[in-house]
């Protein structure tokens, strides 16, 4: 049987394209057009973000492989934001598309599983197990050692579904951490890798890469292409690229044969609309055609980069 | 002007007691004369969820300076636990009691700064602002270094808020990643705790302690002993007395002059009414009873091995 990452695997190919659109919906990201439709109750909002969304994903699905909503941007509209979140996973799944539920959950194995059994798991209502969310993959954060991540793998075992590991994040502070050098010679984020390794080994699937993945950042490429080489059947999650300064060739350096990741663009795909090149050439209620568009020109600029 | 941690240990003061009560409903803990009173939709068991933690909030708030509700155990039942969580950070407020929500969030800085927003600040809706919880202090991974904490501190500033950044965790893997010897001799946890002293150097409050806090696991009681001599400004949030196996004496360790610290119990407090020295006393539908005698017993453990 296949595993979630050949899932996701051959939708990439199947596209060509290494790209998940990140869907981060920040109220003030929403076109006018969109806003002035709804009220400003959380509820409204939340709906304006829903139609968003899904505006985006209908003129993507046939071009991108996922979608990633960072949970903390649903999160912020509270309960009604969760609902959201909910309905955007499940629009993209029936439109064919592998969900990558950022939430970067990381703590002791009780409530690891907690969280895992709500995201990739099951809820349990002692009558029922009941699953309330349509996800392929979780992010998951290494700092509590593997009781935090064992839950999460158990899930990916029973359910068939997918993680990504943090590693070496994209943020410029990450080197306060991760970067640290240890005794052995190593650094952090080297030494979760080689826990990432060893927690994934049981799960290689039929492309050669474990349902578990890592977290790397685009702005790393040194980094990028040294965790390449040490982590041969981990497949990596890249954040960074666009509006964080990561650049098409510095990811070709986390791939192997054109494959090994999947690249992260949140604002610069659901924000399209509102760049001057866009901007000329659609009305704002086409933003989802400048978005298309964006995905397009994402795609051939990194495969040029990857292949 | 008191800071968070001034009003908490204020608290923790004028009830002689330092015990933060952990909220960590599951299905399964609720006693049965509840459960019964309820459907076993998702709504209906929030809402049953809801009256548990009423009734022991009721049965402690008197007593008992906070509670810690852990997000995973609302997360685990949907938006609707999202409304629950929300519902039971406003009651305990209302009642008096400090509220610690455990999220233990982390993330690059803008995202960092939408969960920051969610917890501890507000949701920006354009034509105004909304605090969506009710809630005095978050707990925050350190992983991503400065920029996944940065929001939070500002936020907490803004609001007069606290934190308590992950240090040492209490399960038993936190060693796998937390106690590795760095180059320059300090295990990673130590210096953490060197990057929690630097970011919370200006917040120091009248009490003498940091609004920024630090989470130190009962279960290891050298690095309790350790960590209280390098952070003489950072109080701590102890998890892991009782069910994980940390002891009082144990606990002791984290205190200086009967202060320093506040201890999480979730689970021995909660379904206290299932032991069976309780058992014998009361009826289950007095388990709010049996949860305020426990916690009764548990301050005097604490209080005679701290002073």
């Amino acid at each position: 049987m296949k595993n979630a990452m050949d899932i996701l695997i051959d939708k990439i190919k199947e596209m060509d394209n290494p790209t998940v659109m990140g869907l981060d919906p920040r109220y003030e990201m929403i076109p006018e057009v969109v806003r002035r439709k709804y009220g400003t109750d959380l509820k409204s909002v939340c709906e304006a973000i829903f139609e968003y969304n899904k505006e985006l994903i209908d003129n993507t699905y046939d071009i991108v492989p996922a979608i990633k909503p960072q949970i903390a941007f649903y999160e912020l509209f509270g309960p009604d934001g969760m609902e959201c979140f909910r309905k955007t996973c499940s629009y993209a799944k029936e439109k064919g598309m592998v969900v990558i539920a950022d939430i970067k959950r990381g703590d002791i194995g009780s409530t690891a599983a907690g969280y895992s059994n709500t995201y990739i798991g099951k809820t349990n209502l002692v009558d029922r197990e009941e699953a309330l969310y349509d996800i392929d993959f979780a992010t998951v954060n290494p700092y509590f050692g593997i009781d935090g991540i064992k839950p999460f793998i158990e899930d990916a075992k029973k359910y068939n579904k997918g993680l990504f590991i943090l590693v070496k994040t994209s943020n410029p502070s990450s080197s306060e951490l991760q970067d640290l050098v240890l005794a052995e010679g190593k650094t952090v984020y080297e030494k979760v890798a080689e826990l990432v390794n060893e927690w994934s080994a049981d799960m290689i699937g039929e492309s050669g890469y474990s349902a578990v993945g890592a977290v790397v950042g685009a702005t790393h490429p040194k980094q990028l292409e040294e965790l390449r080489a040490k982590m041969p059947n981990t497949f990596f999650l890249i954040p960074g690229y666009g509006a964080q300064g990561g650049k098409a060739e510095d990811i070709a350096l986390g791939f192997k044969d054109g494959i090994g990741g999947i690249v992260n663009a949140s604002r610069s795909l659901m924000c399209a609309y509102k760049k001057d090149e866009y901007k000329e050439k659609y009305a704002e209620e086409e933003y989802g055609k400048a978005t298309r568009e964006e995905a397009i020109r994402m795609r051939d600029e990194l495969n040029s980069a990857i292949k």
